[in-house]
């Protein structure tokens, strides 16, 4: 039975092709084990679809599925996904729609043409040709008990090219026994209204529930899927974060808060919201690309506040700059010190560290006095938080320098070693014992690392599982050429924790220095924290 | 009188505030430079509008103003923003007013309150107050001369709130004289129907033109403002690649190809329409910003097709999966899986420097090969036209190089003097003459940079005329942590000119090198050629 039809009014169901329609993403390539990590988080978070391959094209997916088996989905099911017949078989002698319901998941979805011109120019197939696949198709694999879900490819150009011929494709997939019909936009060429009132006509013509999908070639496939459901579709299909081929999909970390949030209309559970922004950031981390900053509601930027009217404005009212409270989303709200620094903002930050420090106390001035002194500098600590902890450790003598620099020397030269342009000799000392090494690296900063790492891990070993999966750099105030400051941000992990720090310096070595020594530093200071607490 | 009353319908005016509401972005920290190469690339590409800055309230803009007297713009005006004037100072003795006045626009934008809470909440002036303050302003603003906009900040949310209030303020702003009205979504919570049965409330009781100005906090902002110009409004706000506080404003980029390209609305002249990319990239390299490359038609990956479906389809026909042909635009169609590269588009670079260069000569299809290879090495020629024009010219064999590298050698270490943490020793050999020499700068790329300009000016005196205004560092890949390719931006002027070049390495200061090998050569080859046109 189709949740389609079961899911409690007024609601709206949520499918998720991340793992499919995402996947034609430039840039994107998901192991086996990413595919289980992504499906985890979505069925976590309460979406009732998710598309996760197509069986008859990639054998990469059939082993996803011979993996999935074990797992165990809480809300969601798992769908397969596959085109009509072939027009010169039947469906039951298809060897790709045979593949497709060899994976055995209780949903498929079919995608057929419904563009004429795509029907004879592409397929190549009479326009009746293609009516009986999708007839044949959808009732082959209604006969053998799955939910079908009948995608209409290109069903909004193809009702501007033939509308008559559109809605007689939907309508042969409903009457071959279709438990619901998507109505895709496919090249993502179409705009709000007519969305609106094409999915108000098949909505009307219909016995089934519809679906929506859109795709961004227009910057509009969320306000296009907002509009399919205010004509009547109850699904909305996309990609969680919205990547996918060309410009992506209808980004369904907007659409979920879109209609819950906004409209009232339910898609996940209610105590699931407040994971949002976590589902969204873990699955940019598992697809390894940048979640934008800007990204609405889960973006790192979606609530930071600059201008200082509209800092002024939310300390006073947070609904006076802000749509929804970010914790709804489990997102946080920033003000970015850059121009006004709203001391109220600093202690807030400083209390999440050390809850201790009271408003008005010494202690609270001269961290407030530090860090604007050093944001005066350059520093930035909104993806910093690492470094920022250390300075108010330091302001409150609740640090210990871990080794005492003697000297490092960095020389980079031409003619080189392509691959190791770079050495750099180092000289360290830790309770009284001297180290000194060298290294070679890829450019200067790398060799610096190399070498201070490796005379480190003489007296720190668990150093070893440390690395640095990530490294910005920013050159502030440009004009001055190339001795203008430059700010560098370095994110470290170590399988357990992940962490930035950041330094800034005129030269962009000693930047990197900075940032390296604070992340090296807080690693060791966590280790001894949480021997510490597994004592207590 | 108003470009808005004069543009010829039908069409809409594009309003572009990337100056400065686009300045309100985390991370986005405009020169004075920087703006006025914006500005320039905006009025070329044909924007009516160009906001500026705030003179009241920050002095960085008003430094702008000042140098921006000798410019000469074809199409756009500029404009310079401010609020309604104090609740309790006339507008004649208001400092911020004084300070618009003073920049000299022919167009001022006004914004004023339109929410009943803010006006009594955040403002803390009664609602009769408000009133005055925007009635006032705008008049006095007009007695000046002015073209006045009026932005109705949070209309959509006063509307909501308080019907009656939120017209009231745009029918004062109208009645004192105001030549349109531009309707804010300011929190960015608005739905595509709200925004279109809104719009259309304001344009039947005004009688002046109205325009919209979304962000997009629900993501919905391109639908949103597209909504509104079906409802009547005859002006979009926006910036020019999205980017603005929070989660950005509305994206130029995409509205005017959506208007113009497919509702058949012109905004620019239709023959700028394929410079639209290349005004994108130009504009995110001076933000030093990393443009999405998913982002709608001027993205790298706008254009780029992976399913091998898709690929047979667009081979067949190209509108067969995409909605627009991507040179309307500038942009270019990619097939990931055949690495088929636009040939096209890269000889339409060539002839701009070499027009003699036909399409199927060998020397053609050399440079593509070059240019392919450097592109896929991370280097980047949209902003970085010298470097194109030397590559071009290494090419056909019209490249001398104006000085040899025996070798440098780089040496960063601390302890230092803070002020020279670097020295690097060069030797170069002109002409079967050799020099070497040291410099120390602050950091390894200073000194560097000190260093080859010093040996060289012993054979290239003219050199002394020659200075770095900039320099960026993008870091590409940036999961390879330290090791990580980074891309070098150098802006150099002479007082004359200006012009960019680009070096990518994995190692910061071999990338810096490259780049700035360029930017001095293509200085010493523009001097001997225009010595050479002195005597035509």
């Amino acid at each position: 039975m189709s949740a389609l039809k079961t899911g409690a009014a007024p609601g709206v169901t949520i499918f998720d092709s991340t793992l499919r329609d995402g996947a034609q993403a430039e840039g994107i390539s998901f192991s086996v084990e990413d595919k289980i990590r992504i499906a985890e988080a979505l069925d976590e978070l309460g979406v009732q679809y998710i598309e996760t391959g197509n069986p008859g094209s990639n054998p990469k997916d059939l082993e996803f599925f011979r993996r999935v088996k074990g797992l165990r989905l809480k809300h969601a099911r798992l769908v397969a996904f596959g085109s009509t017949r072939r027009k010169d078989a039947k469906a039951s002698e298809d060897k790709n729609i045979e593949a497709l319901l060899s994976v055995n998941t209780e949903v498929v979805t079919i995608f057929g043409k419904c563009w004429d011109f795509h029907v004879t120019e592409i397929l190549r197939a009479s326009l009746e040709e293609n009516l009986e696949m999708i007839y044949d198709t959808v009732a082959y694999l209604k006969s053998n008990g799955k939910e079908v879900i009948f995608d209409a490819e290109h069903f909004f150009d193809g009702y501007k090219a033939n509308p008559e011929y559109a809605m007689s494709c939907v309508k042969k997939a409903a009457d071959a026994g279709a438990d619901s019909v998507a109505l895709c936009d496919t090249n993502g060429g179409s705009f709000p209204m007519e969305i609106f009132e094409r999915t108000g006509v098949v909505c009307a013509a219909l016995g089934i529930p519809v679906a929506i999908h859109c795709h961004d070639d227009c910057g509009m496939a969320v306000a296009n899927s907002i509009m399919a459901v205010e004509a009547g579709a109850v699904s909305v299909q996309g990609t969680f974060i919205g990547f996918g081929e060309r410009c992506g999909n209808t980004n369904l970390s907007a659409i979920i808060p879109n209609l819950q949030l906004k409209k009232n209309i339910q898609c996940i559970p209610p105590e699931q919201m407040p994971n949002l922004t976590t589902t969204a950031r873990f699955i940019a981390e598992v697809a390894n690309i940048h979640l934008n900053d800007h990204a609405p509601y889960v973006g790192r930027s979606a609530f930071s506040h600059k201008g200082g009217m509209h800092i002024d404005g939310v300390s006073k009212a947070s609904g006076s700059f802000e749509h929804i409270a970010p914790e709804t989303v489990g997102n946080e709200r920033k003000f970015l010190m850059s121009e006004v620094s709203g001391r109220g903002a600093i202690l807030t930050k400083i209390q999440r560290i050390s809850p201790g420090v009271q408003k008005d106390s010494k202690e609270a001035g001269d961290i407030i006095e530090r860090l604007k002194a050093l944001e005066h500098e350059g520093f930035q600590f909104e993806a910093a938080e690492s470094t920022f902890e250390l300075v108010i450790r330091k302001q409150l003598g609740k640090y210990k320098p871990l080794f005492e620099l003697v000297n490092y020397k960095v020389i980079t030269e031409q003619p080189s070693n392509p691959a190791c342009s770079a050495s750099a000799l180092i000289k360290i000392i830790v309770d009284g014992k001297a180290e000194i090494t060298a290294a070679e690296g890829d450019g200067p900063v790398n060799a610096l690392d190399k070498a201070l790492r490796k005379a480190l891990e003489v007296f720190y070993p668990q150093l070893a599982s440390m690395h640095l999966t990530d490294y910005k750099v920013r050159v502030m105030d440009s004009h001055s050429a190339t001795a203008a400051r430059v700010r560098v941000l370095i994110e470290s992990g170590d399988g357990l924790r992940r962490w930035t720090t950041v330094g800034v310096s005129s030269d962009i070595i000693a930047a990197s220095w900075i940032a390296l020594v604070d992340s090296i530093e807080y690693k060791l200071i966590k280790d001894i924290e949480s021997k510490f607490s597994a004592y207590l």
